[in-house]
């Protein structure tokens, strides 16, 4: 079978004009209607369950990101993007967080709780039975696939972002007050307008040739 | 600030459009077109480095689907839907995988290989000093950006998936020989078209507040 595209579409145009975003232009601000958009975006994410355990701090104060920034290796992105996004997965999951979310399900599709005994069986017989560091894990990997969500729709409207592993975690929960909400932080994307000054813009993209990375069967 | 979404874009009514698919259409199949742009998009999703440490095995074969099958709790979802889509992480990078990424940047961009000598020994002196489960799990997160993009760009071909980690990866590594490959599977998604007796397409969506969700600093 060939993998051949014929027909580019609109959506692998966005995430070829996307990139790491290296500087950005720190006078330009994303408007509060596309922060709205955007934010949408992360919370229409799927998730495990539809648990979606984690939370999205969205950070603006320049004193707190000029913190965060001694905290990432003083990459300049954090402070010179029109925003922060910090990704904090929750670090346990305990059976509190699990009812709340089978009661939002029984309100949101008007049903019993009696109703979702299977749903809830299946979730605390799986979710709640983890070791405390498998559930941490599995966390944050759901906050990673809030971040190829964010990623992809932010390069739907022409918004730049930077995804970024390269932070202390630990120094992060510290100045956004994490610990005590059982949060950490798993990932951060800094959010705004590249710099005509960024040379990266201008790179051709690497990627794994299909041959490398698709295998049909 | 207000996070009230004004005007709703195409974006986000195709991630309201979509939903976990518990039952496909097992007679409508994606067409190669459509398939070869799915994957595409997984291949322009971002990584860490841009390693890109995972492989993506579509299975089509039924014989092979059915004893996935049975080791996915005999979710139906697996040999109904039109192809189904495995993301695989490696279980540890080396050195020889860094050196070809740094071939194919240096090749890509026509560079030497001393020209990316600060980020050889950036990837080197992180990514390779991981401990065995530590680098397991990092790229076990790359596969999941990949598949929260996957999920989207589906959505926005309007190709139905379910993002399934319900399976046994020992099993799921066996049956597609991943193991000598330095491979294991991270996590799957079904992709074709929803049955219209899929009931779930009816319901609607639950996810948390934004009040509960997104914090604004």
């Amino acid at each position: 079978m060939s993998l051949e595209v014929k027909t580019q579409n609109t959506y692998n145009e966005d995430l070829n004009w996307r990139y790491a975003t290296k500087k950005f232009d720190a006078k330009k601000e994303i408007s509060s209607e596309e922060l709205a958009s955007l934010l949408e975006s992360i919370q229409l994410t799927a998730s495990s369950y539809g648990l979606q355990p984690y939370e999205v701090i969205v950070v603006k104060n320049s004193e707190i990101r000029e913190k965060l920034k001694a905290a990432a290796w003083n990459q300049t992105q954090i402070t010179e993007a029109s925003h922060l996004v910090v990704l904090a997965n929750l670090t346990h999951v305990n059976e509190a967080y699990v009812n709340t979310y089978l009661d939002n399900i029984a309100e949101t599709r008007n049903m019993s709780r009696e109703d979702l005994q299977g749903l809830e069986d299946m979730i605390k017989s799986t979710t709640l039975k983890l070791p405390a560091e498998a559930q941490n894990t599995w966390a944050a990997k759901q906050a990673y696939i809030a971040l190829g969500n964010l990623l992809s729709a932010a390069a739907s409207q022409k918004i730049d972002a930077c995804p970024m592993e390269g932070f202390d975690a630990e120094k992060f929960d510290e100045i956004l007050g994490l610990k005590n909400r059982n949060l950490t932080t798993a990932v951060i994307a800094p959010i705004g307008y590249r710099s005509h000054e960024d040379q990266y813009q201008h790179l051709t993209k690497v990627r794994k040739s299909k041959e490398d990375l698709i295998e049909l069967i």
